[in-house]
């Protein structure tokens, strides 16, 4: 895994992809899928929509931190899977084979498996609307692996999975921030 | 275009893709380009992230409405273009030849030419994190159209295609709302 210039991770956010999201409540760890995300800001700051219906709220909130971690299509069993039991009464981790690495800045564990990680701090919690803003601390991205091929999920239980890639940098080039 | 049952509209925004945002304050109609979205709720309640830098956002804050327009990959040279320029200064309906059409419920334009969209009421505005919750009052879905793929932006000047659609469905169907 290489680190990533931190100004650059909001570029692994803002397609929509899919993320696992893990943490650690000091005695166990915990990963969750979302789909509910967004982009805040380059600095780079994240929201995810969570709240209690999600075991691992507990610990986010109580811990103030959490992983994101960025999936790919050759995942997308493990995506769905651990989106359809609870850290209640698994070990995610161990069902779904995924290998836990630790942070620099964190208790919560990255995952190796996945394209991309984020160490991110909880900046707040907005109650009102469920929403979580987390900052990222530092990202690594796994820059050897061959599948880099995100989903986006559509909510009625199909994946879209990344196609084709298009470049419109030079249209863009007044609006891009600089080193991109 | 055909009416969308409200119940089914986040899965519009749930895959992420870059989405325009049309505003009218009285006097003139506006849009903006839009990737940084979420879905908070299924009722369907959305989050983008938009300020005092977006000309488009005394509109919004004003009248407390807006129209999420949602283009496809044919769009994306006027997707891009629509970002980079200001209502300011420029008609962008009338620049990038888009069809305003009369909402139902709100005074800001549908987008003819884009696949869906979705008219919203301002359900609040989180100043502190540049957040605006949106609340999807109707949405409609033109079923005739033949591309349907949706763009995503990655915030480097890139855009990623929709590419194959994948079935979850089955190892989804307890976790899915009914009726999608």
């Amino acid at each position: 895994m290489r680190r990533l210039a931190l100004g650059k991770a909001f570029t692994l956010m803002e397609p929509g992809p899919v993320v696992l999201v893990t943490t650690h409540d000091g005695k166990r760890r915990n990963v969750m899928t979302i789909s509910w995300t967004m982009v805040v800001d380059f600095t780079p700051v994240f929201a995810i929509t969570t709240g209690a219906w999600n075991h691992s709220f507990a610990a986010l909130r109580r811990t103030r931190e959490c992983v994101i971690a960025i999936p790919t299509v050759d995942m997308l069993d493990r995506i769905v899977g651990i989106g359809t039991c609870s850290g209640i009464d698994t070990d995610k981790f161990a069902k779904f084979k995924l290998t836990p690495v630790p942070g620099k800045f964190v208790m919560a564990p990255l995952i190796m498996e996945c394209l991309a990680n984020i160490e991110c701090k909880v900046r707040d919690i907005v109650r009102k609307h469920n929403i979580v803003v987390l900052e990222g601390v530092a990202a690594t991205v796994d820059t050897a692996r061959k599948e880099r091929r995100t989903v986006h999920a559509v909510g009625d239980g199909t994946f879209i999975v990344d196609g084709r890639r298009l470049d419109r940098r030079k249209m863009m080039a007044a609006k891009l921030r600089t080193g991109l």
